[in-house]
């Protein structure tokens, strides 16, 4: 690649789009170049606007750049979408419009029917629905990523299901609150507290997950036929969202067996060295007490799945305790993944 | 009753003993008279031996009192343990052996056959058991109580037992610190994570569940005929156990029935008005984002289940979230209130 | 008192608000009558408007109380107020104007050279700027209360003041995330966290203790004559101010005085029993790692200030450790406790 | 440097230890060839004695180790002491006996006459000891470094001290649960408190400050002639002490000089380009609100002083906040980099 690809991010100055702006900083193939942002920080620089909560200091090329308004008039090839759900809808549609490949991190386009929903190690084939997008929605296409826990959750059935298929699923979930974006959740709700309810959460597990695991079918995708059951918790963590997940599977297999699978699972981004790919998608821990959002958040750069306490359940099959890195590979990472996929497929 | 009874504490300066004295301080029917603890505390006054813990000071009579060695010489009718599982199960058969009635917090008898393990609302009937024991063990008897995160599913699913046949249930637990005891977990392990595991809880969750729920069969209690599969976390929470549950029942029901039939719930400790007895055993919540630790824990005096967001289960038939306090309900409170219930019997 | 007096409160929906709202149930002297909030509240029932976050249950005669805008047409004698800064010295004054008494918690008005700054312990004797008050401003008048961290500052420096004249002061605070309101403090700025700033808070404390511990002179207060230096920090605390103090004083003393004088402490609210008086303002604590928030905030129903730690400075003379409720005595507990002084003395 | 010299660590399964060992891997000039530790753990490998809690993994070399007794009869030439104060005094004195070169984190002997109490951007020249303890103790000698939060306010001390004098000092500590080992102090304790005390803490800070900035006369250090009185809390931070200091000079100067003064400072762990030597000791951060734990102590690989809000005190001159990690530049990496100037000047 002899030049750099220019790319922008929708939403800039919120959580997502400062982990965008983070994770893309020294990128081997883009260049962020474009920062957009509400009006209301349209014209001042990125530095001014953004209140940055990064543990990295905010990189002095993006401090210096000026933040454009959300409308199809940027300067970049790629615009990635950390948007409200408020507003990511139709900016998104108007910037696929206007021929931009639009990375969304939003809920909105997700069930699309024309829209896939794509974590590349699983169903890269769901992209061939950018040639039927490309006919309702003019030169450019919306490709989504799942929800922070769905993501997990996806990535770690995902390989099982193609094995051994999936029938049942029970998962409850403790999110942590950057999931929840900037400024988010107060302190006086979570301090020392369990908060029982995600607002749409769980149903987007319910959901999203079976797209994602589902099965291209002309120009949809039609929906994995397995059924779950989730329950989604706040708790007071920083980073990590982890999962408690029992799953009935079609095929008898052990646990041994599943370890294997999982340990030993590869994709497409791996097979192609994206520069963002973890080198193993799904990381098991033997410990019995791991993982632990604190302790191994970051491991694979928070591009992997974790997986922990495979176990028999006494009533599905196996049980074990996902976890994940919520703002990177459940939010602006993937958004890149997916991105790095196209690139390097010659589709972008 | 003209004159209290008097009772005293084994392991009184734990965490658990402590929650006793402070629940046993004005009690109408007992005199808190013995504190008993290891050998290293015997000889001191409470005062000196217990690094108090407790919101509410420290009561004067009891700092006063001498601390005895957990040795069946004290000057008391009742014995409330508190003890550490590693000590617990002799001492205790020493004690019943003895002549008292001993109340006790910890796992060592709860499965023995001629052990009642009871939550007096719901199984009041397996104190018959106390007439084998005395054959067995002596002129005195132990009565348990369940361990902390089971008592409050236990709690919850009694009166949908009886009503409409358990079958089977998910469990997914998110279980306060001082469920660890003092000094318990260290502030390195938990501050901002979670601990997706607790030694032996999820078993002690399968097994005794089934045996509060279970029929007195002549000399023993049968199991209840259902399965559990549960995950035990810990999380930076002070007090209070919230669990995410899923149940199968044997009949067709609905979500207001359940509610109905949890509402109004009432057991032997609500009828004979024991002092300890919460007026309503079950509360139900509607808000869609409670129980929740911090907010709700102290409802009824910490004595009652709280649940909340009953709604249907796309794999089971329905789910919903339970709060309790694990160190009053769920430990001290629940041995003070068999002790109750037996009094009011006159059995003691 | 044969009837009760009508209370108001204004800004009723926030967290001050709702904390006047619980400490007025059931208040012996006074009956909420009227709740006022934002025009966007105005018109719902108090339950519908106010996100309720107290501990304790919403009462269930103000949870149907009509929610009013702020506008002096209530139909009560005192209108107490936890407005926001942003608004409050307009409306309150136009409620002085229309002859209400507002007792306020805002700091709007707490420097106006006719408003008296109290804490009826130690100033009571400002209330006579009522007086001029009503010359300047109409029927009705204003009185303030200090802001939550000055408060503690003042009460535990008022006796040695009086006794042995503090000449300068140090204090840095530890301050709780309920004194930034709800929604307040955002959880990913202060979970495992110190945020070493508070906004304006460092400047209060350092004039607002001199203006409650000068001297009414003719009509106006002259601040007392030392200077204080103040470093304010937040931490992940729920409730309770913690703060580092060190004093010179001008005349000798020893820690036996200044124990014995703040212990034996008393004011106007003690002799004259008013409802919220708390027994003791002042209480004083040996063991040497106390007082801490979360084990001793509740003290005194959260009315006292609590001192310990009470030894040498090095520097300066002593040096000691102060807790107080900060929502408490440090908010509505304040106004309410003024408001109570001036019924007592038949000014209102 | 041809051949790395060996290295071995007391005390390596505690907390300090485990940072001993993390910070050696991969060191440029040092092999970490033996950890030692209590008797209980010796003999089995380092994997299984250490409970490891470091974020990195461990070392897959030192995993291997065999933990040896801490007894002067290790392969190396320099040992690292994170020893436990109750043994940390003869264990150290006897590795010194031997022929050691001994670091020490612990403080037994910080303040004997003949022991260098070493920052080395500060006092090298105190490292002249060394000499004298050769004659006292034997073959090898004992460095100390500082008590964790001594270490950063002596460190933004001293460039003061040395361009302007010190004169008075008040210090409030808010530190983290890591200064205190693991498992330490129980999250019973913190979570959501402060404790507004730490054994021992406010004595080093006042003593040792002094020493480390005292001269050189003769064969002893003469405490540098200024006081400070020091306040400490423990705080629910994990990692970083953050201190609010006031400060009284001998010679007027301005915040704009002291900014300069503090950034421009260097040492010669800077001139030297001492592998763990950050590259500007003393960061200063403009940023109102700043530094904060969470967000600002990773900075410059922990080994940095941090200082925010320098600004004028109305009682001392100049006021601040010093922000350090008190697990790297406070323990180990301070140890470390007293060693790393010991061999680049030719002393080891």
């Amino acid at each position: 690649m002899h030049e750099k690809i220019k790319v922008g991010v929708l939403g800039a100055t919120g959580a997502v789009g400062q982990k965008f702006v983070r994770l893309l900083e020294n990128h081997p193939w883009f260049e962020l170049t474009e920062v957009a942002a509400s009006d209301r920080s349209a014209g001042k620089t990125y530095g001014e606007a953004a209140r940055w909560l990064q543990s990295s200091p905010l990189p002095e090329r993006t401090r210096h750049l000026t933040v454009k308004p959300c409308r199809p008039e940027l300067d970049c090839r790629i615009a990635f979408s950390g948007l409200d759900a408020s507003v990511a809808g139709e900016v998104e549609s108007d910037f696929a419009a206007a021929g931009y490949a639009v990375f969304s991190n939003s809920r909105n386009h997700r069930l699309d029917d024309d829209v896939p929903l794509v974590i590349p190690e699983l169903n890269a084939d769901h992209l061939a629905l950018i040639d039927r997008q490309k006919k309702n929605r003019g030169a450019g296409f919306i490709v989504t990523n799942a929800n922070c826990s769905t993501m997990f959750l996806a990535m770690a059935l995902g390989p099982l299901h193609q094995a051994f298929g999936v029938e049942k699923v029970f998962v409850a979930t403790m999110q942590a609150i950057s999931g929840a974006g900037y400024p988010g959740v107060a302190s006086l709700d979570i301090l020392g507290n369990v908060i029982p309810y995600i607002s749409g959460e769980e149903e987007k597990i319910e959901i999203e997950t079976r797209k994602i695991l589902g099965a291209l079918a002309g120009e949809r995708v039609q929906l994995a036929d397995f059924v779950i059951s989730a329950q989604t918790n706040r708790v007071p963590v920083e980073d990590g969202h982890t999962e408690c997940v029992s799953v009935k599977l079609r095929q008898p297999t052990s646990v041994e067996a599943i370890k294997e699978r999982l340990r030993n699972f590869r994709g497409l981004p791996q097979e192609l060295k994206l520069p963002s790919a973890p080198p193993q998608p799904i990381l098991i821990m033997e410990e019995n007490d791991r993982p632990q959002p604190k302790r191994d958040v970051e491991r694979a750069n928070g591009m992997a799945a974790i997986v922990g306490r495979i176990r028999p359940c006494p009533i599905l099959d196996y049980r074990f305790v996902i976890l994940g890195h919520n703002t990177i590979r459940g939010a602006a990472g993937a958004s890149i993944l997916n991105a790095e996929l196209l690139v390097a497929q010659g589709k972008i």
